[in-house]
């Protein structure tokens, strides 16, 4: 963790050192944030790489977001259990337990098998109002032998916190987790 | 939550406006311990009283711990998975995987069943160092038909920062997880 705090730090006094454009700014924005996604992947792979236990490396990796994400208020998972979404490992304030797949956010990525990005999850058709902070959300799908066995989900309480980037960036981050989980072992 | 924030904070504008002695503010600050973990309780209850999964239980509750309690830097559980302590959910930064029975402060928890309440963790023999700033610890064992089969660690910064009523208090709060969980039912 520490190094990565360092990491943070360092971009965040470049980008208030530099007087610069709205354009040139966006794309430094944009070249931090794929940095920032480079080292999360690496930190993930580093955590789970010598577990095959999916809960252990779902719980260490929810707190590696939401200790390294700026602008989030829950960061954690989903798993299916018996056909329904069951809440797993998460970083954030108590959550809502159970999700039927096709409802809220985190049950259409499941019903569309599809990342959802979402700018304003008020205007999300039965948006599941967890914690009433959130404002923009991101669900990522993880499989296991073609199927769906949960999502990583992330909210933000900033309205359309989430882009392109954080859906190639924590689609990588779910990657690590789909490889380095035996996800016939729940317990 | 919004209810045990704000108790928390009645809480503490009530001991800034008072000017007490040492032995009285003792007896307030044990009031208010004995208080906050009527309350915890009641939340565990209210938390987990629908769902039997422990790994949603277990997740909620540490969140709750980890939003309620002051002066701690990680809450959460160990699980025993195949003889061994594997890490659950919690609330706090990333934290060591797997925990032999018999060694540090959560193994001894198993390995003694009982409760261990180490007032400074750096002359604990074969202490395990998760994070560097944990200074004390607590650590109550979870039972199901006579067998251990996990453990509720909490860490603080601050020396000496768990008593007797932190471990009368986390007990009464492992019981009810032990209770509103099927323990045979990891997934």
């Amino acid at each position: 963790m520490a190094i990565n705090q360092r990491l943070l730090k360092s971009i965040t006094c470049r980008e208030a050192d530099t007087d610069v454009s709205q354009e040139r700014k966006f794309i430094m924005d944009s070249e931090q944030k794929h940095e920032i996604y480079d080292l999360l992947v690496r930190q993930a792979e580093s955590l789970t790489e010598d577990e095959r236990l999916p809960i252990p490396n779902l719980a260490n990796t929810a707190a590696l977001l939401g200790e390294s994400l700026e602008e989030i208020n829950w960061a954690g998972y989903y798993l299916m259990v018996e056909g329904a979404l069951v809440l797993g490992p998460f970083w954030g304030r108590p959550a809502c337990i159970r999700i039927p797949v096709g409802k809220g956010v985190c049950g259409t990525a499941v019903a569309a098998d599809a990342v959802q990005c979402v700018q304003d999850v008020h205007a999300f058709p039965g948006h599941i109002a967890c914690d009433s902070r959130s404002r923009s959300e991101i669900v990522i799908p993880l499989h296991h032998e073609g199927k769906v066995v949960g999502v990583l989900d992330i909210d933000s309480p900033i309205p359309a916190r989430f882009d392109e980037i954080d859906v190639a960036g924590l689609t990588r981050f779910a990657q690590v987790l789909e490889r380095n989980c035996d996800w016939k072992r729940r317990s």
